[in-house]
């Protein structure tokens, strides 16, 4: 058995990158986004194709102290001088609850698309099914934003502005309203669900889904570890929690 | 003792990340490298600045099978439908030895502008310090770039195009100039030394150039992950390795 | 809503860990396994019991070059000085591909052993179920290890030789007999099958499968790092897959 | 240049690990401590060495809620399933902040027993330099517990009880009572200075100090995960560092 890459491939005096050259045609020359979609897509995408992935990544950036900036605040802490652990250990938390249920979602979506007789019959099922389980739908509802995910509305109607087919958005639509159907109340679309859509329309794989939410919050990161230095936040963080959860004593077992 | 944030708010229908609203003013409207900026900087790029970061972030997103990819892969074989797991193992590595060097040489680069009285002198004592120690000075030599880093040059000159003032890129050159005086031959300026100068053009702190260089290498990840999927490199590298390292009884203590 | 902990109390003069006096009790009294032990079930093992969990911590600890291996000599290269980094990234690895099968084999022992009307019915339906989804069953069949994998052999035996109750390791014969029978041919009881039975028998709960999975591992790490400055494998590694997987233009999309 | 290792090595039917046999020598005939020692010096512990490991990896495993203890809960929250997780984002917090001291402390004593002309000087001189450069001394000083911290005592007194030579921990007393001369007032030896001096009475070498007390730490985190499952302290936590760290907008730059 023999690998192979097609990624990237270095001489003394030329780096190449998926065939292009990175002095000569990429540096300068590109944007980061427009790189991001590159090394997944293999070309570069048009100016729509980069706004929608723009703003997938700007929707998921910054959401304040989650779990991922309160652990990259902790880490600053302790392991000073080594940024990338305080990140990486943030990073850790872009989990199944979080951030992963963009996947989940485009696994529905693209499901329906390929495999279903007709999307009526497919969301009726799917609806049905994870009301059965009393399994939240991916890419539906949340804690705060309510009655609808304002961010959603906006990816949305971004990609409708946008020259992209709309597919996938018209079954995450079909989808929406059989769930509010099904369960007799409203329940949003959130952000997770729109960018799913989004991304599928531009054509990203189902395996790049998670890493794309993990690059976006990487985003926010600098600025949590610079207001950290600032403010002591990790450190407070530590003694707010040891006094707030006391010791009893344990029952013998 | 009380902590807060300047960094974002939410309530059940806005977020507002820096005094922006989230929905209205940036997405859609912001790319990802001007909202990385901004969340560092409290303001946004002008055009050549953001030219500036995104020529940065290009220059170290991908360059072949590094470790923090050989770790990416394995990981994502032996931890499936947890990408962010793969990611964040894979970022770990990007410490002292590798790109962490951006943050070595910017130091030297601002002691240098901020506190020196001649700027001749203070390159002369920094690599005559460097010498004497046999430390290789941060931001300058490569292992494989010779006789000069290609991208490192092509960065400089990006940025002698924008219209930034130049001091850092200046006071570089003039530590190259004495490094290659006082060491009797040409050692190059290499890709992290070039893009520490840049972004300290732009105004990005210290506690931020490693930050961005693990954002920088985490862009190129997604690519390799997909791959991984498509030939099973994670597999083979395990393979690979145990069968290229022998076991050989160890002797008694 | 509040939370309370069990685990631990500090002040000036003493520490106090579920009920005990860390300096009275403890240190030097204790030894690291029995306190593993004691952390999780709120009372001492018996001498039994600490063989049993030493057992099964010496069975996992070591095997070579394993993707755990491999990746914390990586990074034990690339961040110097911060061996808990190298560990970490290693310890990450433990996922459900390799050693993460013990927490599989233990629910299916504790749902047979709770919820089933009869041992022999509740194998048929497992293994049936199992062949027919072509999934593996977790705790059996070994790549390397055939036609018995001689670690399972060697822990079942310890458990007899113990005195417990032995449950668990019945059913897990059972499940393997039944197994056997209905796939044709003999696939061995592998280590982490023989281990979850004898964690279970020793009052281990599910959650801590993992954990104690976790732990073993990282009792082989100190070894692989300090031979790993000695050797500089992390380096042969990277230069080794970097030399193993050429480069191959992309085709155009 | 070709790597090799004398770790482990496996066939269909043994597991060789250091020249002896997994299912013959070592399962169950020698404990987790006594592997780790063996793994690190090539020959088993006298019973007086292995107590001193234990004593070691006892005193560190717990201390309630710390940084590793509340980052592997709120990760067991987010990434549910996934235990390895939790626990190697937890022990990315055993840094130069926490528990590295060990390692500092340890690289005196060994540089003052080795090449120094006598102890006093030597003792002397560190003490000066450090004081210089108002840093503190690894191994000494304790937040919480004064004057002294117990468990250094009780360790001190525990190698007094071994048979063990005694050198490092006389050269620590030593240098206790100089940095109380010198600096007017008594500093506590804290317990990572005695398990520094314990941890070279038995011959372990500076490379695997952290990766002991990383170990160590490991040891005591399934019980921390046990906990969260009962009491939901992760998503406790996050709502609690949420709820105290109030937005205020950023002024402008």
């Amino acid at each position: 058995m023999s690998v192979t890459t097609n990624i990237a491939h270095s001489d003394e005096r030329t780096i190449t990158i998926r065939g292009k050259d990175l002095v000569g045609e990429l540096i300068g020359r590109r944007s980061f986004t427009e790189m991001v979609f590159f090394l997944v897509r293999n070309r570069f995408p048009t100016a729509e194709e980069a706004r929608i992935l723009d703003a997938c990544l700007v929707t998921l950036m910054e959401h304040g102290l989650t779990p991922s900036a309160i652990v990259t605040r902790m880490l600053a802490d302790n392991v000073p001088g080594q940024a990338q652990v305080a990140m990486a250990a943030g990073l850790l938390a872009v989990g199944d609850v979080f951030v992963g249920t963009i996947e989940g979602c485009a696994r529905l979506l693209k499901d329906g698309m390929e495999g279903a007789a007709t999307h009526a019959a497919y969301c009726r099922d799917v609806v049905a099914q994870h009301l059965a389980r009393r399994a939240p739908l991916p890419g539906f509802g949340h804690r705060l934003h309510k009655p609808d995910d304002p961010r959603a509305v906006r990816l949305l109607a971004l990609g409708a502005e946008c020259n992209v087919k709309g597919d996938y958005a018209r079954l995450l639509k079909q989808l929406s309203e059989e769930l509010d159907r099904a369960s007799g109340r409203h329940i949003t679309i959130n952000a997770t669900g729109a960018i799913a859509a989004l991304l599928l329309e531009i054509g990203m794989p189902l395996e790049v889904m998670r890493p794309i939410a993990v690059l976006s919050r990487c985003g926010g990161l600098p600025g949590h570890i610079l207001e950290d230095k600032k403010t002591g936040s990790g450190r407070y963080i530590w003694r707010l929690v040891d006094d707030s959860i006391a010791y009893q004593p344990p029952a013998a077992e």
